[in-house]
């Protein structure tokens, strides 16, 4: 365990700006708001926690750290698995979690103004009392924030129809090192004023400064529950043919979702499915359309012409919730085998048969359990790397066998992380996918605008 | 007339490096490349245009003025309405225009790669062979390149369903001021590795770097061509209100363009529609969904419930194409009553009634002819200020009625531009839309990126 006694920052000076009430110390207070959900991460020490209520709050708590060079970890929901919100040694942890306002839902315009400690569930809920919904739907949105999911450009299950967080962004509220207010984007559908500063914030998970609020886009809420459809496959990779054949059959589900065998009988062995042992991929698509039970069932028809050993859809919203179910039940029932660590890569969308065959293959040859559930449309999988309970730390082999799954996804033209972030884990393979020019204006940008360096440092760059 | 002789780069050493007959110095060969479409703007007289044909080409010339601090103003198809390619004195004419490759099209992943000259309709083209298509639709489609679409990131009329250019974009090749050559982005569908530099380069308008290649989004392109409604109304602000309603009917068509009174009287004078005195505003509006024919159906439902004093659908595609001509009219019937300057604001699409008031308001103030068409869906309009043929300049009568139309669309939350971009003849209008920290912000990004602040100055910032 690290100490950061004997250069402990002039909390007293910070208490006088912000209320002592809502500068925390005690680490027991403070223990709380030091690890985010990356088992793989031991967090650091804080100097203080500030719980900010308002952007003078964070702008305050800038200043000050900018004035005596502490780091600052700022942090939504702290939900983040890529050790995004994971504590450093000395720092400030600048806690979002009480800005939590909805200032505005502007049905006419279909646009939202959001803090950042609101969770992205009560922002949808709030939508959907005027017929809207806010469509970014990581499988955290009961309990990650908007302004997290802003600083890792958070996915979601809808992202195959309605795109990522950045898609439903039009503008910012954004606190730089030292504290200056900067505002970016607009409330327009449309703008080309300047650079596209909003796009720059949107995923740089708090490195160039700390999100206060959002402009956001909000969307035509489905008149009722989508209609759900299910089909096994022999393999992952008919699965993901058929995606392809979905998608070529110009029908553009709200969610296209596969699972791969470990998943399949990890929750078996929970729930008894009784898929049978010639179910290896199972492929769940929605459609949220006023047509939808007429979609689902041309995407079944397109599965049974792929190949599927079984294909079924919901005749009603309860049938239609338990086939989702499926799906939800994919990472309580791994987490029941052991440690979780759920990774992130993304390929283009043809090239996943032979990713999940390079998973397979990583975990055999390292003797590591990998289940898998992909966003299939979106070329997005989450291969969930498991072990014991109770090892000090991730086993050597899980890193080998994750560096073997990264470099494959990078072979095959993809990305390290389609929506959790570079965080703490994936800086070492950073260099790898962006190479030496795109590092140096990286460095550049982060130069440009955190020249003392404390922005979320150790995160990303 | 401004003339760089006594400072000319030493263009024999670029000649040596691109080839000699690729790299012009002849005044009259140059004519041609020294100015874009923007009627307000009088070029300045480049010291030579280079015509390049590879990123190498792109490499070598801004190695070369890097090293003798040479002006760059890159050059698509030359199509800007902003003065963003008009040349400025001594400056490199970087023209992208032999850059034509459409170096891939890979239908399974609805991707296309495609140099920056390559023009936009023609990647279109090249899509529609597969069932695909290019999405993002600038009226000049045909003579607007990739590169110069995406420096401005540029709309269309297919935006209000498929977005704009940038919604459009995975990832970017760009050539760095001094020579170094960058990759950004990926081609899968989502990814958050590192900053979003490929967002940061479109709409820069060629200020940070010159974009060679870009790997943009394709998607399925619609079986057969779109329905089309049009409905007159005896305003504009209650065919605004038509538009808001059908939005909010959940409707969400592929075209949605309002044309106001002063449009439709040139049209009528040129082409005698006979819509008659008491049609004041023309919305068109088109769905290109299988069941189209409903739709438009329901939007001319909509537009009588809301007023409107005609409302025809069409019947077959020869109709379709014809309601659609009303549209297409609309610039060369402007164009015809004197010298356009096609202006481009945005506003929150509610806000549409009161702009076309203050834009009326202001045409008659100063005595300027103005006539407006709207991307009405995304709340962009186009103001045409139009004034006599032969006048040596703009009137300073057309530039206050400017000035009064940016001002009141920043006052009504909108933007100074929603597709055009700032080039040169915006710039004085830039601080009151980003103020000052956000000024800050772009200066210390394009002094990180340009620190010879060579390319494309006099533009944006």
């Amino acid at each position: 365990m690290v100490t950061a006694a004997g250069d402990l920052p002039p909390v007293g000076e910070l208490r006088l700006a912000i209320g002592g009430s809502r500068v925390l110390t005690d680490p027991d207070a403070m223990e709380g708001y030091r690890r985010d959900q990356t088992p793989s991460v031991e967090p650091g020490l804080p100097a203080c926690v500030v719980l900010a209520e308002s952007t003078a709050d964070v702008s305050a708590t800038l200043g000050w750290a900018q004035r005596h060079r502490v780091p600052v970890v700022p942090r939504g929901g702290g939900s983040s698995l890529a050790g995004g919100a994971a504590a450093t040694d000395g720092c400030v942890i600048l806690s979002l979690g009480r800005m939590n306002a909805i200032r505005e839902v502007d049905p006419g315009n279909e646009i939202a103004v959001a803090e950042a400690g609101v969770f992205n569930a009560d922002l949808d809920r709030a939508a959907a009392g005027h017929g809207l919904m806010y469509a970014p739907d990581p499988s955290s949105y009961e309990i990650s924030t908007i302004g997290g999911n802003l600083a890792t450009n958070a996915g979601g299950l809808r992202c195959v129809k309605y795109g990522v967080t950045r898609d439903a962004v039009l503008g910012l509220e954004v606190v730089l090192a030292g504290g200056r207010v900067l505002r970016t984007g607009r409330r327009t559908a449309k703008g080309v004023t300047g650079y596209d500063l909003t796009s720059l914030f949107v995923g740089s998970e708090g490195t160039l400064g700390v999100i206060t609020s959002a402009t956001l886009r909000l969307r035509q809420r489905p008149v009722s529950y989508p209609a759900t459809m299910a089909a096994g496959f022999a393999s992952f990779g008919a699965g993901a043919e058929a995606v392809t054949a979905i998608l070529a059959a110009r029908i553009r589900p709200s969610l296209l979702e596969l699972m791969d065998s470990a998943t399949l009988r990890a929750i078996d062995e929970w729930k008894s499915t009784g898929f049978g042992d010639e179910v290896r991929a199972l492929l769940i698509a929605q459609d949220d359309t006023p047509a939808a039970d007429q979609v689902v069932q041309a995407m079944r028809d397109v599965c049974a012409g792929s190949g599927a050993v079984l294909a079924d859809v919901s005749e009603s919203e309860a049938e239609s919730r338990q086939l989702l179910d499926l799906r939800r039940l994919s990472y309580p029932a791994i987490e029941r085998l052991g440690v979780p660590m759920v990774e992130d890569v993304c390929v283009p969308r043809t090239r996943l048969p032979e990713m999940i065959q390079r998973i397979e293959q990583a975990g055999e040859r390292h003797g590591v359990f990998i289940a898998t559930v992909a966003h299939a449309g979106d070329g997005n999988l989450h291969p969930v790397f498991v072990y014991d309970r109770g090892l000090p730390e991730v086993p050597a082999a899980v890193w080998s066998a994750a560096d073997e799954v990264f470099r494959a996804a990078l072979e095959l033209g993809g990305t390290l992380t389609g929506e959790h972030g570079i965080g703490m884990i994936k800086r070492r393979w950073l260099a790898e996918e962006l190479g030496e020019d795109s590092l140096a204006v990286h460095h550049a940008i982060k130069d440009a605008l955190d020249p003392a360096g404390i922005m979320n440092p150790g995160k990303v760059l």
